[in-house]
Order: C-alpha cells, then structure tokens, then sequence
C-alpha cells in the first residue's frame, strides 16, 4: 500500500517529536514541507528527497505529496505543530478521493497551546478554547462571534496567528472585544519562538496585552476568571487546590 | 539543583512521547505517578524506583514528587496525555512555594484531543474548545455555562469525561443543550482507548451521540456546523479548500 504520513514536528525540533513521528521520517522516502519545516530534520536525514513549497502554497504541497505517495514512494508531510490543528491533516483528507491507493496516517504532534502553556506554567488545567486571529480564511465577524463566545463562557483562551504584516492590530481588537466582558486584571501570557534557543515569555495582564503588538511567531493566552499568577507562572486552578483546603 | 520533570506520556505507550519526555524519564532516579501510567512504562526502566498512588490522590502524588525531588532525587511525575490539561502541571506549580529548591520543568505531551482528532481524521482544523464534564471539582453549572457559549461560538468541541460510573447521564445533558442551537445532523465522533491496541472510533450525528453512554476512557468529539464526513473521516475545513475552488 502506498503511504503518506502527515506528521507534527511538535515546537522546535527533533527533541519535541514523539517517537512514532520520527519513525515515520525515517521510513519515508521523501520528506515535504514548507521550506522553514524541513530545514529542521534535513540534518537527521540526508540521504532522503526533500520537497519544499513556499508558505502560502498549502494545497499545493498537499498534492504534490500525495501525487508522490501515489507513485510508491512512502512520503511524510511535515507541519509544525499538530497537523490536525490550522495545518495540513484537513486539506490532505479532502483530497484522498483523488488518491485512492494512498493510504493517509495523520501523526500527531505537540501543538503550541500546550508547548507554550508549558513554558508558561500551567494555563490549560482547566476548559480552554483555541481561536486563530487570522483572517485570511475565516472572516473577522466569525473570530469576533467566538472571541466573544470565549469570553462569555470564562474559558481560558489561546489565541494562534496573533497578528500578520498585514494586519499588525488584530490583537488590539481581540482585547478590546474581551475587555468587553473580562477583567483589566485577567491573567495573560506571551510565548514567543516555542522550544527553540531564542524562546522567550512574558506574563502581563489583559489590559497591558491590548497595548501589545507580538509578531506571528507567537503565541498569547489569555486566563479565565481563576487564572492567576503563582510564583512567577500562570495557573490555571483545576479546582483539587480548594478540595485539600 | 534539585529537579522535578512533569511529564507527558501521551496518549499510549512509549511510541507516542516526545524524545525529550523519555529523556527525562532516561534521567530521573525516581519515576512517579498513577499506577495504570507507570505501568505503561515500568518496563523501559527496570531499574529505576517506582512510587505509584491511586488514582484520587492527586494532590498526595503532587507532594510526594515535590518531596523526593528535594531530597535530592530527580523525579519525574508522570501524566498521560498532556501534563498540563486536566491534570498534574498546575497542582505541582502551586506548591512551589513550598519547595523553593526544586526546579520544576514542564514537558507536554500529546492530550487525547489532539490523538483521537488524529485518528478520526481533522475534525479541530479549525478554532475548538476543550471542555470537561467532570462534575467533582467544577459546578454544573459552570459546564452547561461553557457547553452553552461553546455552541453560540460555533467551535469545534471535544470533550473530556464524558461520563463517570457515578454519572453516566452527563454526556446525554451535555447533548441536550448542544441541541438547543446545534443541527442534529452535526458531525461527531468517539475514540475509544486512544493510541491502544484495542482503539476503536465512530463517527455519528449529535442526535445519535445524544443517545449514547460512552465511558470513562472515551474522548468525544463534537463538529462545528462546517465540520463535514469525507471518505469516511471526521474533517472541519480550514477554508484552504474554498480558496482553491
């Protein structure tokens, strides 16, 4: 059977992957991805073939990879990430009806809401939403309903793609529609540049966040009513803290 | 410095953790946690000192991690999935304070929302909400509160706990009051026993998840109104798919 592999390369690199993604690699014949991906396991692998697509062909990687699969040669598409979290799994599935000897195995890897809530501290110990901010697929009333759901709902909320060139103040308006609702004082934090060297963060509050224009290499959360700031970490309590007490 | 690793085993055993959460397990002298977990791993580390609690003692296991790392002992606490939802990451940090020479480092893992999305296609492809139906540390009326605003946002949900011996019925309300505003024809999916030999999956319609009575180790998945069934996979379109056509 012909095989693609969508694989999460999780936050950085090859530390971050689960085993049975770095299995998938090495038994791929050719490894495809956007060109930053793939620049972080071409050393692990020399002797494969690799496929780079630019950033914005996405559909186009899609089926290059699986018009490769589909000639026999066993091939891991890679994303950051999780692939099944804004990446690859969706695109590649709804494309299987034109590939139909090519089995699809999506292999799942540490999204940023959880690498970065673990550098954090511990914001997602309780219900939590994930909203991208981009609107380059999905229009802006449809984020604003569910910035505004998110809020109503007291989850705490990670928030992906916090801004673009294009729109440097996407963040601005996401505060301003939860500052609607939520406390000035609402615990946040910043994580920037995930599981590589350069990694940084920063905990703030809400109000100090909507003055704050991050880039798209990071990742902002946003606390719930009970999140709080613990020796220098955002926690979220699950609630077995007031339980002992 | 004294250290405590709290670790994420993901979804089943060794294949599906990160190399730098079986690094740490590689290093502590003492692994720790709820016996079904270091079950899945006892054999890896035959050498290594076991200290196991029963599943309800989560704040006893917390401590006892803290206490051992103190000692001078690097421990690593061990949770399945991700360490930081629902479960040991938030605890540990709020009783740092109470060990001020312990270093405490964060190492996620693959939570079942990301594992069973994999194994049901890509159904979070698009923004999504986690929420727990786990009544012992949260009101009631804080999870219908969150089901209620989860719909109104039009996220993608997957749901944790979705039953407990002693509360079989909570997916059935949970249900009820997704269908207050949610089609009954909204694609759903189970994952039984994620990342197990004995994994089993089903995708359903709301109205027929309504009907069902899953189990503690279930993880449910319940669509947005564009999550769609294609070639027999659970998959909400990111809007790639639309931009092509």
């Amino acid at each position: 059977m012909n095989k693609l592999y969508v694989v999460g390369l999780g936050p950085g690199g090859a530390s971050c992957m689960t085993q049975e993604a770095m299995d998938a690699l090495r038994e791929a014949d050719i490894l495809c991805g956007y060109t930053v991906y793939i620049d972080l396991v071409r050393e692990l692998f020399p002797d494969k073939e690799f496929l780079t697509t630019p950033m914005t062909k996405e559909l186009e990687r899609c089926r290059l990879a699986l018009s490769r699969a589909a000639e026999g040669k066993t091939t891991a598409l890679l994303s950051s990430g999780d692939p099944g979290v804004y990446a690859m799994a969706g695109p590649v599935l709804s494309m299987q009806k034109d590939f139909p000897d090519v089995e699809i195995k999506i292999l799942p890897g540490v999204t940023a809401a959880l690498s970065g809530a673990a550098v954090l501290g511990a914001p997602l110990m309780h219900d939590f939403c994930v909203i991208s901010l981009s609107d380059l697929l999905t229009p802006w009333e449809v984020i604003e309903k569910r910035l505004r759901a998110a809020a109503l709902g007291d989850f705490v909320i990670c928030i992906y793609n916090p801004a673009s060139r294009k729109r440097p103040d996407h963040l601005k308006k996401a505060c301003r529609i939860l500052l609607e609702t939520k406390s000035k004082e609402t615990v946040c934090g910043l994580v920037r540049n995930i599981g590589r060297d350069s990694e940084t963060y920063e905990i703030l509050t809400l109000e100090e966040l909507s003055g704050r224009q991050p880039d798209m290499f990071t990742t902002v959360f946003v606390g719930s009513s009970k999140t709080q700031v613990i020796d220098g970490r955002m926690v979220t309590p699950r609630g077995y803290e007031t339980k002992e007490s």
